[in-house]
């Protein structure tokens, strides 16, 4: 082995090995931590924002007024450059549903219209089912109305979602709600029906975004309460033939418009132009307050980023705090974001957007190189429960905004796992409420997210990903 | 003390002694709940009512359906003389209906119209909100529009229910469902709104009966959930003027029939006229299945005496079954029986309609003379966990039909106290389905039935109460 190539390890492994941390930002990250379980601001956040304002729809005159409210409360935070980006968007306005099960066995079903769904005719729609256990059945029958049995029926589609703490279930299943309808329009259904993608054994429906796709018909969506699709699946499974009426009264493509809130601590020196984003959505579905989806991130990473102010540091780079507009139906803040702000250096990109249960592991996507910088700061909130996984801590994922924008321009992102086993038990739901919500598990949100934020604004190296 | 009094009193007591009943009798008591501990009957009935018929509102199809289904079923079981005994009545079908805080949050409430309720007119109605922690406070604002606040308000009345194992709660909680609405028109109100008479604390509304008054203006009522009570309650505590919108579409005074279910096993011998009535009612609410309320008690019922005819045994007086048409709006079922059998002598009368739970003591309302007999009785049932109670055991009041007769006839009465602390969780829900339905303690709400049934019909003395 030559002296060059030797040389070279050794000034790569010295690089890694200077990179620390200075030893005054690790106390001030411990002094953030300590102070952020003893900080109420959250709790408060959270609580004005739900009893105060409730839901808050993209484009309503609810989103209008949290708009308000956010940047006034994160300007009595003492945070800088608060401000409110508009953006135009279409939105969709639930009307009066119902859906009624005609036989074998007349039954009034339990659901909700889908984000987005268009109404039916105006006299209803009245149809045989055609049944399919998942998103994958429907898929495998036929591909067109001459081919498959969902011609002139209404689909139903019976994906379970599968309890588990960081929402894989979710993930495995959400499809079955995002696109079911196109793929039962596509073989001539006249409706389509999924079982909540949610994890309760209530009569309660969860809403949640469906799209439509160019050149497929547009045909009425909801969802059905778990127990009424459980209902339906027993019945079928007597070989029942199922006949259901459906009266939806939506409307869709209503201009409005809607906001991302930004607000910023200001970095200063040379770095001051490179940003660390915090980030949780303002707005929420119509059926809840909007109290754990996304409220309380809203009110976490709003606490996190004034707790830096509060404790006097001026971090090097700039910390910003975005809640974004419009991530229920259309993630119009996130692309509104980037094309504003795309430009601009991003040491990462991370969002509270998973209620409000206790974290309980870091992870992150950076730059290998880097990947000890963030371990480190996983160290200081290790006495607060959050782990370093062994694996993959470097294949972490940010929120739905933050994913969309790590995606785009390849920045850099932190995940911050909450605890969410029993997160889409209220999820989309007239559940999603404040009293529902443990107040008490907001402080250690926000020392995570407010030791995370200013350690990353104080790195000696970026976080930038290689373009791969 | 001379001769004649002391032979009195001996003869008192030994009529008291001898009043026992026959050892092959509490043979046959025995064996009858020891079979009724094995046997599937009940859980059959209660999933065929349930998943084949459903929700049974008097005068509906699915009531006809039901009363079809129960002659049916009680004939295959065996029983003698089954027959439905029609009933005109009146009916109530309920609309669309909702319910919108409009300020000072504008809050999507979550409702149900209460049973007999009016209609708002075409456009709904909208007003300030008068607030009222319970039934007694509202009465007490005053006495006619001049001098109450109410006038021209929707009146909202927060009557909480405590929970408690016996339905305690609920009987101190109910008449603001019944009579609120009265009480607020009386002080001019526009409409009346109560919190759910219920115990959970989920976003479902209970719904129930309220009724008029002649001369009284009949204003729309409805239930709100628990949550959305609370929430109006805490914005009320903030001291902001409440305003709602309230639309409600329901039908009244629609000509129907029902019927009362009735079948037998034919007594033997000289007191075969007399009749051991087991009630239950086979109408529900329509929001869910009537599981609890009282398919339960329905199946329970109608397993006790197909049990008797099982095992062979003839019994000395009628077992009749009843279940009752039209409990839940009116009574008219058990009005109906009184005119038709009132003039029969009843040995006693009851009522399984407090949901599953298992039986955990029995009281009665007896001539004292007949009290050791039924306390022998309950000594059969003590293995299976069923208390006679060191006070107040003559003291029992039967289910609400049997109630009725009971006041009306003076005829004694039999109560098998269940286990209830979760029944007013889906009391007059959506959530009074099979799934929520423990079978398992179906077997011994029978064995508990069959027991007394068949041992009041063999009893050497009548219960008859004296005439108080």
């Amino acid at each position: 082995m030559g002296a060059a190539a030797l040389l070279g390890t050794a000034s790569r492994v010295s690089a890694q090995v200077e990179a620390r941390f200075d030893a005054a930002d690790l106390a001030a990250a411990e002094r953030l931590r300590d102070a952020a379980l003893a900080d109420g601001t959250a709790a408060r956040l959270l609580t004005e924002l739900c009893t105060g304002i409730g839901a808050r729809p993209a484009g309503s005159a609810a989103d209008a007024k949290a708009v308000a409210w956010a940047q006034q409360s994160l300007q009595q935070l003492g945070l800088a450059r608060v401000r409110a980006d508009a953006i135009p968007i279409r939105t969709w306005v639930r009307g009066a549903a119902s859906a009624r099960l005609l036989s074998p066995v007349p039954e009034t079903l339990v659901m909700a219209a889908l984000g987005n769904s268009v109404g039916t005719p105006a006299g209803g729609i009245e149809a045989e089912v055609a049944w399919y256990p998942n998103l994958a059945a429907l898929r495998a029958d036929g591909s067109s109305p001459e081919t498959s049995l969902a011609r002139g029926r209404i689909v139903i589609v019976d994906q379970k979602t599968e309890r588990t703490r960081d929402g894989r279930g979710y993930g495995a299943a959400v499809a079955a709600r995002a696109v079911g309808a196109v793929e039962a329009a596509r073989r001539g259904a006249v409706a389509f029906g999924v079982r909540s993608i949610g994890t309760n054994q209530e009569r309660i429906a969860h809403t949640g975004a469906m799209r439509y796709e160019i050149g497929v018909p547009r045909i009425p969506a909801f969802a059905l309460s778990v127990p009424d699709a459980e209902r339906l699946a027993q019945l079928h499974a007597q070989s029942a033939p199922l006949r259901l009426a459906l009266q939806m009264d939506n409307r869709s493509d209503v201009e409005a418009t809607t906001h991302n809130v930004i607000a910023e601590v200001p970095g200063s020196g040379p770095l001051a132009q490179e940003v660390v984003l915090i980030s949780a959505h303002l707005d929420s579905w119509d059926l809840g307050q909007g109290a754990q989806d996304d409220g309380a991130g809203v009110a976490i990473v709003s606490a996190a980023a004034a707790l830096i102010v509060k404790l006097g540091l001026q971090p090097r780079r700039t910390v910003r705090v975005v809640l974004f507009g419009n991530e229920e139906n259309g993630f119009d803040g996130a692309r509104n974001y980037g094309d504003r702000y795309g430009h601009e250096a991003h040491q990462w990109v991370g969002e509270s957007d998973f209620g409000a249960g206790r974290v309980w592991q870091m992870r992150c996507r950076v730059d290998p190189v880097a990947l000890p910088l963030v371990q480190r700061m996983a160290a200081v909130l290790a006495p607060l429960g959050v782990a370093w996984p062994e694996q993959g801590a470097n294949e972490g994922s940010p929120g739905p905004d933050a994913g969309v924008l790590m995606r785009r321009f390849k920045w850099p992102a932190l995940q911050l796992s909450q605890e969410g086993s029993a997160y889409f038990d209220v999820h989309h739901t007239v559940h999603d409420t404040l009293d529902r919500v443990d107040l008490g598990t907001l402080p250690q949100n926000v020392a995570s997210w407010a030791v995370t934020a200013f350690l990353a604004a104080q790195s000696p190296l970026p976080f930038t990903l290689r373009a791969t």
